[in-house]
């Protein structure tokens, strides 16, 4: 079973990587491009055998505990 | 319009970040957890009137250009 973590920014907290992202091709020419904001996508590879809910719940844990800084971001989990 | 662009390393290329997450995983107790690979996210707004095929197009010459390192990293465009 693999999980998939979504991490970003929670909004309103200010993204300077994406802002330099946004500038960058504001430069190459893509002006049609305005906020631009960056986040993680974690794949994880998981033990077969476990049941989705506790597979699910175990995941939050790890973003709570190491994958996300939920002072400043918000994660997703989806199983895959 | 808003765009997200999925950028990951292509199979077989070493991720180190990944690595450094799955030991950390495991000294913390998860040890369900076996390969964890990172990718990033990068969420564009577009401006508004551009035809769907268009901005694909235009965020996929953004990925070549910019967003990803083609030699060892692929990407996803997924209009939202």
């Amino acid at each position: 079973m693999r999980a998939r973590v979504h991490v970003s920014l929670k909004p309103g907290v200010l993204d300077p990587q994406g802002k330099a992202v946004s500038d960058a091709l504001g430069r190459l020419g893509f002006s049609e491009v305005g906020e631009v904001r960056v986040g993680k996508t974690i794949e994880l590879e998981l033990e077969d055998g476990l049941a989705a809910d506790a597979a699910e719940a175990r995941v939050k844990e790890m973003c709570e505990k190491l994958l996300a800084n939920t002072v400043i971001e918000r994660y997703a989990v989806e199983l895959v």
